[in-house]
């Protein structure tokens, strides 16, 4: 089951916290639509490499347009089309930042559920532990 | 039928003009969601109107709260946060401004219509009219 997907059965609390990791920065659209392709992509190395940021910026807009080509609904294939602008706009002339972005929402997603697991351990399990 | 079932029922090319209506000034998405709403609002008196431009402001806001709130799907519900942030952010001291681009998609929805219309009816029927 891939992250996101995970993400989603989580309690309405704890999907607020996830509620605020996105924005027009990292439009939460593109995780859902992306959100396999997305966690297979090495974000955490194109933060410190400006050759993988460009790559995966130029690949990432390929995604989309794939996505956007695909689309039937109206709305949805206008809103693709939004935020691919939006991201050319924002970056490309600095794709090191979408990837910090990027990288820094799954890190984020990733801390939101291990805390979930923890929090469903009752204190037995988690004294067994420690 | 409302105003955005008949647009939503264009050819592609027709569509396409549609398209090139919205962007962040007016997100799509408000369209669709509060299709009849917003049709059924006098957004031309608004645009030379302040008073009138406050009160159309406030109820589209309280419109899309409604729907937020009633929204199940996460993802929906957090684009209808970030949709009622960017109107607060870019309408809240101009109003007026809001009103004169609600105004003009709707004029320019109904021109493409219109155009639809026009197109569909043979050269006899039009000679006719004429």
């Amino acid at each position: 089951m891939s992250q996101w997907k995970q993400i989603q059965q989580l309690e309405m609390r704890l999907l607020e916290h996830v509620d605020y990791l996105y924005d027009d920065n990292f439009p939460m659209d593109i995780r859902q639509v992306l959100a396999s392709w997305i966690e297979s992509q090495d974000w955490e190395t194109a933060v410190n490499d400006d050759t993988v940021a460009v790559v995966l910026f130029t690949n990432l807009l390929s995604q989309l347009e794939k996505v956007r080509i695909q689309e039937q609904n109206f709305l949805q294939k206008h809103n693709m089309k939004i935020i691919q602008q939006q991201l050319q706009l924002k970056y490309s002339t600095n794709p090191t930042v979408m990837a910090r972005v990027i990288s820094t929402c799954l890190r984020e997603e990733r801390r939101i559920l291990s805390s979930a697991c923890t929090q469903e351990q009752g204190p037995l399990e988690r004294s067994i532990q420690n």
